[in-house]
Order: structure tokens, then sequence, then C-alpha cells
């Protein structure tokens, strides 16, 4: 992670382009990407969507690249690491949604 | 980062939600957290944006979380790594987007 | 179409809202609105989408009307109608998408 | 707006792709829509966004067309009209953001 920011930040200084990387427009690019992640799955059944399937293997890599790379950018923007957020989020679900009395488990 | 793989599983599993996990339905759960990422800033200028600001901060940090953490269940659910593939992403974008002949820098 | 056009540019003067209703501002406001829509579908299965359900039944109306709304005021700003818009592209599906040699017809 | 129901459902039903339209998928594929729309002036200042701009105007009454179909369906998939939809939330709106007190009238 913390090589991929680094990798990040050159590759936008060395554009130019940070005069576009507002959280703004980050926050709207990543959208755009999360819905040509979605746009994979669309017509699927879900039951389709489980499989394996190598038509859409490079697309979906690259699809779940873009959508780490804008996320990366936002979170770095605000000295924010990701991961991290993600991890104290998941310990906010487990006492959100606690085991014992889950509908399901 | 396998970390947070191996946590997400496990709070999967001890909840029993892996039924309703398909790719499919995690996209589009994580288009919904995108939403609300992409909300924190709708209003804003580019430049309101731009500045720190105390009052989302929490909201921030809770929706960068949820993002990586749906971005991250999708990507193992294909035993892929959301790091690995932006920087295989990236490397491809430094070729699309050459700092030569680049218009802004 | 006429009479909400109306309604929504007189609702926006009276709140003096106009300088938040840049297009771009609004094709975000649109998309956050859209995930609202998604997120009463997502943990669902198709079969149970189809169903009528009262539970989430006024949710839906808000929803709807939340997306017409702003893609109404998007459309308006360009002096667009969205219905014409419509009908005109599913001309364009109708040429893109014939019925002879559809594989599912 | 009856017309275009109609034209939808015709359209749809040629096609032999009610198949693939719960209101799910619906969704789904009206968030890519949405998501085409964004991406238009994802980059833009607002002040851009603001400006008519030949290079995109096929684009934008395209992608403002889609949206309207595919919203149009869902709406018309549980028997709603999207306008109606839209004047009764507009109602709402007038009640929870009044004029007076609003603080940028």
């Amino acid at each position: 992670m913390n090589q991929l920011k680094l990798d990040l930040r050159k590759f936008t200084k060395d554009r130019n382009w940070e005069q576009f990387h507002s959280p703004k427009n980050l926050a709207m690019a990543l959208s755009v990407e999360v819905a040509e992640l979605v746009e994979i799955f669309q017509w699927m059944t879900e039951e389709q969507s489980r499989e394996f399937n190598l038509d859409y293997w490079d697309d979906l890599m690259d699809e779940i690249g873009d959508v780490q790379i804008y996320l990366t950018m936002i979170a770095d923007y605000f000295n924010l690491c990701p991961i991290e957020c993600a991890k104290a989020k998941l310990e906010k679900n487990k006492i959100k949604y606690p085991v014992e009395g889950n509908k399901f488990s």
C-alpha cells in the first residue's frame, strides 16, 4: 500500500495532474470506475457471477485496479490509509452486527 | 491486506452471509458505499473539497473503509489482491498516458 | 414534464440554489440518488426484487422521484427534455439491437 | 411518458428480454448509465460544466436518454409513473426545505 501511494503520487506529479485531483473530482472518478465493475455483472444471474469466467477476467482485474487506484488517491489526499480505515470500520461492524442473535447465523 | 482478507472472511462466515455475497451483490453494495463517499463532496466546490474539514472527518474514514471492505471482498472472491491489480493497472496507465507529449506536463 | 420543469425551476429559484446546480453537481447528486434506489434491491435475489413488497413501497416512490427530479434538472439546464432524449435513444437502440438475429427472440 | 412506456414494453418484449429485466438488474443498469453521464463532467470545473459545449452534446443527449429509459422501466415494472413520483417528492421537499429560514434565500 505504501509503495502504491508513492507510485501514484509520482504518476500524478509527472503529468501535472494534481490540478484535477480535488477530492470532489476523485470521488466522481471513483464512482465511474465502480460502475465499470458493476457493468461486468449487471445482466448475469447471481449464480453466473459466482462462476469463474475467463471472458471478463482481464476487465475484472483492470476495474478492480482502477477502483483501488482512485480510492487510494482520495485516502492519500487526506493522509489516510484505506486498509486502516477498512480495519477500523470492520471493528465497528462487529459491534453493529453481533454474531449472537444474527438471524442467519 | 492479507490480514484484512482473513478478517473479512471470518466476519462473513461467522454471520453466515456468504449466501448474500455473490460478486453481483458485492458490486452493487460497493456502488452504494461509493455514493455515500460522493455524497460528502457533492455540494462542495472543488476548493472546499480540498480543505481539511473536521465536520465530516469520521464519515470520510467510515466511507473509505466501507469501499475498501467491499472491494477487498470482490477481489478475494476471485483470489485477487486489489493492491496488485492497482499496481498492474498503473503500469498500463503509464504506457497509455506517457509523460512526453502530455498536454499538462 | 413541462409542469415538472417549471415547478423545479421555481423551487430552485425560491431557495436561491442555482449557485449549487452546476451540471457537474447535479450529475453527482443524481448518482447519489440512484444509489439509494439500488440500495433497496442490493441484498435481494432477482426473484425477490420482482415481487411487490409493501415494506419499501414508500422508499421506492421517493427514490424514483428523486432520480427523476435530478435528471430533469440536468436536462432542463441544457434545454433538453429527458422524455424526448429517451425516445431518440430508443430509436437508436432499435437499430443497434435488431429483433431479427437477436439470440433471445 | 405513456407512449414511452408502451414503446419500451414492446421493445423489450420483441427481444424477449423480460427475463433480464428484474428490478434488481434494471437498478444496476440505471447506475451504470448514470455513471456514463457523470463521466462527461468528471474532470471539468463546475464553470466548464455550465458552458454549452458541442463536443459532448450527442453523448449528453444519449446518456440522458439512457437514464430516462431505465428509470421508466423500473417505475413501469411497479406500475408507477416517474413524473408523478417526482411531483410527489417535490411536494415533500417543499415542506422539508421551507423558503423561510433557508440560509441562501
